[in-house]
């Protein structure tokens, strides 16, 4: 910290307001409501070579923290027209945020292009040397030396530090608003975003207020049903809206509300939450990112009862979401994928009669494999799923998409049949979460 | 097809030029280079609540199709900055493609936006009004009064109709520019994209050429040693570019070609792929979308070999993978997923010794486990993974990320260490890949 450069840095943990709102570092303080715009870049992006989910994250991001987003802009690495797309965004928006182009090779002109714009100058930045200098000895590589380039920093912006990578963040001063140029890899763009770019955002303008969202994900009933339980909700409610979002996996309830600060949003969330939760009841199973399998291991770990799987259609993927929880060795003891008739005599003790009469596909396998899973390993419950995920195997009787799922205690074996019907993606994705799910109304009710 | 408005009419399934081209839709068919333009509408985008994937499909089609893409918009649902964005859009772009706002409710603003902006009034489309009345009847459903809303179209519109919902696409000559209209669901833009758009603007376009690009998914060889590898050629070749992008899952060698036509664009990726093959043989998995299980499925099924597997860190992710392909049940017997001790050894015969003086997570167990499965389920093959995923059950001597897996067959016992060290789910995902990987560069051997 011995010179002027190297205090024109903002450090990503954190943001220190010394250091930003120093005369040295020209950002000015002042109050007033803004609104950004975002700007992504990459001739991958405009190809259509790699979806775009960087913007969705800033977008969110500003939204939570009461900054409005009013346009989204990709262009590819060309400098006339990235060029044209930064003057017009700086022309509506007190905010440009730019993603991408600030690589090493020839190819990124994101800050050749802002300088002559701006009519600044490139100069090298001793900080950013360092620090990507300790960056590459850490990982034991030579930097390379197009690398150097990155170092070169338009004069009078200030520095976001980059812990993932080398490229530094940009704070360029325009009059009275904001360049900001952050990487486009997404490991490296998060936390500047989140670390600097917010905090320094809201240090630096008043919010007109925030938009937050909460999504609840609801299991077992249909979209249109779910539509008509909350139907007045959906209507009447303007703070939060609400909105329905249907997969074959889940009915996304989304509440949207736009409140003074965060704890105005949480209040409002959790009241209309509460009425909700009054019309849906426990067919809400997880909200915003948690997942069934989350609220299954929550279940079972409460409840402390063991669990063993026995599978066919599903292949694994059942076992497989139960074991991607952290803990969930304290529960699952056992899976079994008996894809053959034999290995479903072997491995689950399922009848050779059974498999005679009734098929591979059918309820009284369903629960004889239960059965059989929960006895050989010695847990409470077992479950199984059995049936025809597709494209082959159908028949007219048993078609693609029929599916039997069964669970065994030591006092009962309930079984269920699906018909589903999709292709075998879908239909193992299916058939996983109606598994998951049956088990989790279980543990709810016992 | 009595009236006029039945003519215009723009079927998804293939182009019907008599149709496109009739006076009285009145598209001008004329012959010049082109670029297109994208806008994306929708709050919900804006906001970050959603991830825009219609922009990479759509900009895709068009770039293997010849149309050059040079910007893309995303706006939310307000009609005053919608309007901007669209007029900015024709100012510099031939064909301006709008994705999104179409729905039946009050937020669906684009329509309306359309015909102001453009000076046309909505006029009901008869034809639009029959085939929505037809959807809701195969369905069962009666027909929501506002749903009639979609059936108004702009006076001069040539009609895409939506096989797989109720709003249709729309195309509107602009002097000798098109806005082309299409819904923002992606089940019901992709086809209406490629089945009626790309054809159409090929029809009354002539293109500058195509680009198009072809992935190699590379596996077993870290991102830089593939740089160092094909240097030369990704140095060297300007026809087609050569672009790398690694993951935890696999290293990409994108190779993307300037053409005048398909014919010649496969012949200059294919020549690439020859050299980029003989510098990364057999490292090389798979081809564009294709997967690591499928070439493992292709190649079990052509040596006519049987498979069974013994999981316990990825629980499970190995056999679902596995059994994501069609047809996997003719090589796939059986599966076990032993996460505690007592499991592997009742169920895969791991000698009780080897857990005690070994340890689970162990060489000795993991070789133990794979024979076992071999074994027990009758197959040609046993292959088994023993690992500490995490976060927990890490210590100094094992920590997470430790993973051994082994291979079995009637010949041979081999087996192999890793040290990952990510988090849980990264750790099953790329135990699942090592595996897999193991699998098949034992099957190209044998």
């Amino acid at each position: 910290m011995s010179d002027a450069t190297d205090r024109n840095v903002c450090p990503t943990k954190g943001l220190n307001d010394e250091l930003l709102l120093s005369p040295k570092t020209s950002l000015l303080l002042y109050n007033s409501y803004m609104n950004a715009e975002i700007i992504t870049i990459g001739t991958e992006l405009i190809l259509g070579q790699i979806v775009d989910t960087n913007f969705a994250f800033i977008a969110r991001r500003l939204a939570e923290a009461g900054v409005s987003v009013y346009y989204k802009t990709s262009v590819g690495d060309n400098e006339k027209r990235m060029a044209e797309t930064i003057k017009l965004a700086l022309s509506r928006s007190d905010v440009v945020i730019i993603t991408g182009g600030l690589g090493p090779t020839v190819d990124d002109v994101t800050r050749p292009v802002l300088v002559k714009l701006l009519n600044l100058k490139l100069v090298l930045n001793e900080h950013v040397l360092k620090y990507m200098q300790t960056y590459f000895d850490q990982r034991n590589i030579k930097m390379p030396q197009n690398n150097v380039s990155q170092a070169l920093v338009p004069n009078g912006a200030t520095i976001i530090e980059n812990k993932n990578g080398t490229a530094p963040g940009l704070i360029i001063p325009v009059a009275k608003k904001y360049i900001i140029v952050i990487p486009g890899v997404p490991r490296e763009m998060k936390p500047m975003l989140t670390e600097s770019v917010i905090p320094f955002l809201k240090a630096n303008f008043k919010t007109e207020g925030i938009i937050k969202s909460r999504v609840l994900k609801v299991y077992g009933l249909g979209e249109s049903r779910v539509d008509e339980l909350i139907e007045d909700l959906f209507r009447d409610s303007q703070n939060p809206t609400i909105a329905l979002l249907a997969s074959h996996l889940e009915t996304k309830v989304r509440m949207t509300v736009k409140a003074k600060n965060d704890i105005e949003a949480e209040q409002l969330l959790n009241l209309m939450e509460v009425k909700i939760r009054e019309r849906l009841h426990e067919n809400i199973f997880a909200v915003d990112d948690d997942t069934m399998e989350k609220s299954v291991a929550m279940l079972m770990t409460l409840k402390k009862l063991t669990l063993a799987t026995a599978e066919s259609c599903t292949g694994g993927l059942l076992s497989s979401r139960i074991t991607d929880v952290a803990g969930a060795s304290a529960f699952f003891i056992r899976g079994v994928i008996a894809y053959s008739n034999e290995s479903k005599m072997e491995s689950l003790k399922v009848r050779k009669l059974s498999l005679e009469l009734y098929g591979a596909v059918s309820k009284q396998v369903a629960e004889e494999m239960a059965e059989g899973v929960r006895i050989t390993s010695g847990t409470d419950i077992g479950i199984s799923v059995t049936g025809i995920a597709g494209p082959g195997g159908g028949t007219l009787e048993k078609p693609v998409g029929l599916v039997y799922i069964a669970l065994s205690t030591d006092k009962e074996v309930i079984s269920k049949e699906f018909r589903l019907g999709g292709n075998r993606i879908w239909n193992k994705e299916r058939t996983a979460q109606n598994a998951l799910d049956m088990l989790r109304r279980h543990l709810l009710a016992r």
